[in-house]
């Protein structure tokens, strides 16, 4: 068995001691007799695993009492359209921070239900940039306004150290927390709902982690679908169906894993650590180049260029013959793109910077 | 490592070679140097196992070409909306044959968007028979009519061979088979719409699966989510966003065991076989009895009953001592109930008729 450093996007690299004990406890979970994913969602055994999920998890992010946590599916897609659905109760207007792709996502689904205002957008910078946002001038009825904390696509971050998110007031404001959950330091009070897909920092695809502040719930208007409310899910303690078990199991080992290696402000720590290294590596070199200044800078997704075509197919297959893996870029910003999550070493970023520092003394 | 037998109505039990084989790939999947989990959707690797569990499904149940095949979030309680937010497109009424909790949560769902009609009911049962429909007096203008082939909670199902779902010409039919797709052979061609969530005959909970004929795509009207529209899906063969890349893997060695063991056919022989040495036992009991009558018994789920609470109590303890778990009845039929999934062996339920007989001897 040779493991790779794989610098995907989502579904993306997890610690490996997660793998191995979900592979050992795979035929008989601790005595049980049979698998995790064997387990009816009803049973003793499940419950435990699915409260010391959520246990952890608020530890992690210091989740006040009144938050609920819910596991949820479909991802953040579901919670473009679940957002609006529930939270659009009194106005039905929101406003939006339009940083790349996933926010357009956003706000196309909301606008299915209500009036969309556009705060600030980095449109006229190809999304390289965050754009400036005074909150003051906001309409104070807005029913919400949403964020996305770390743009995976484009490489930007609304860093709570460098560049923190605008603060409203009175109005809930909703983060898209894909892909930084976990891996950096935000406070749970600034925010009336955060959700983020599990693929990046949380384990495996197939399980949304919802954070809702309880005056929240309980809006959606008669005809949406139950599985959609978020009051269905908080009354069954994310068991109204049955949940994504094994995602719920595999997010556990997670966020066991992170507070065995210190919790957020840990890996907060490493990240910075991990990120800085390669960004003082592109910022010292003459032939790669980052997409993205200072201060909106990602922590965990790194877009850079090299100067054509050839030289990116070139990089790339040399970086992929090393064991460094998924670093080709979205095609919407092109070149390459490295994704340094929670579970990707620093030996993974050394051995980028290396390979990246060779091949420049090749082709510079 | 002791293995029990699991009788778990869902999630419940898995083949073991399928359990072994995940453990065995789970930190280097064939030479990749990553887990499925960890396989970014758009991979080459990934879509090779989306396309290989596909083609199993297809060929497990010779799936028409003009049917779609989606693997989805949400489970069957997400299609009780997704199927009326897309298939009330004409008179936007619809007919269900109301068989159990399953159905009359697909009605409630469906009376949020247009109108429900009970074509057959067999409440005044307490639905442990198959109501009788007669097709040719139903509204032909229902936009679909709805089924539940197998009745997980009260044991009931429309079996292929024994009681046939009934026939509506022109009206396209949906069937929820979530408890028992690739149990028994259904003509795919005889339905509509096909959906199941995975997690009894299928793999691990969190896909579920669409079968859906290609002209009742692509109906749903400008409000619905993206996400709850079949056309997102269809057009993106699954991956609109990221899918549940791990229980469709799952999914895949699970299709590829079925195929081995002889397909559908092979699976349906030995599932009456089982089934019929625990009612054969049942219906020569005097002390245990069965509350389906033939033949609208069910295959994959046998509710069953002793005279009194404390002789339930005592049986379950006696089979748990046994190492045969999760016995236990649904709280609204009580008893016992035994599921009879594809990946339950013939020695389990042996195991258990012999756990009962002994019982009888001492108890009856």
């Amino acid at each position: 068995m040779t493991r790779v450093f794989n610098f995907s996007a989502g579904p993306s690299t997890l610690p490996e001691e997660v793998l191995h004990l979900a592979a050992e406890e795979m035929m008989d979970h601790r005595g049980s007799g049979m698998s995790v994913m064997e387990m009816s969602h009803r049973s003793k055994m499940f419950t435990d695993i699915l409260e010391a999920t959520e246990r952890r998890l608020r530890d992690l992010m210091s989740i006040p009492s009144h938050y609920r946590v819910l596991f949820l599916q479909g991802g953040a897609f579901t919670q473009f359209a679940m957002v609006p659905l529930n939270l659009f109760r009194k106005s039905h207007r929101a406003g939006f921070l339009h940083t790349g792709s996933w926010s357009k996502k956003a706000i196309a689904e909301a606008r299915k239900y209500g009036e969309t205002q556009i705060l600030a957008s980095s449109e006229d910078t190809g999304f390289t940039t965050l754009p400036p946002c005074e909150p003051s001038r906001v309409d104070p009825d807005l029913d919400y306004v949403h964020i996305t904390t770390n743009n995976t696509i484009f490489g930007t971050c609304y860093d709570p150290k460098l560049a923190p998110p605008p603060r409203f007031e009175a109005i809930p404001l909703v983060a898209d927390m894909s892909s930084n959950i976990l891996a950096q330091r935000y406070r749970v009070e600034d925010f009336g709902l955060i959700y983020a897909g599990a693929q990046k920092n949380a384990g495996m695809a197939g399980m949304t982690i919802v954070i809702i502040r309880e005056d929240l719930i309980g809006h959606a208007g008669p005809k949406v679908p139950a599985m959609l409310d978020y009051q269905t899910h908080a009354k069954a303690n994310s068991c109204h169906n049955t949940p994504p078990c094994y995602a719920i199991y595999i997010a556990g080992l997670v966020f066991d894993w992170v507070l065995r290696q210190g919790g957020i402000e840990a890996m907060e720590a490493r990240n910075r650590h991990k990120a800085a290294l390669l960004y003082d590596f592109l910022d010292g070199s003459d032939l790669f180049r980052a997409t993205v200044a200072p201060p909106a800078r990602s922590l965990m997704n790194i877009p850079f260029l090299l100067p054509g075509d050839d030289l990116d197919q070139a990089f790339l297959a040399e970086a992929e013959s090393q064991g460094l893996v998924n670093l080709k870029g979205h095609r919407s910003v092109g070149g390459m793109r490295a994704s340094l999550y929670n579970a990707m070493p620093m030996a993974g970023v050394e051995k980028l910077v290396e390979v990246m520092a060779d091949f420049e003394r090749r082709h510079g």
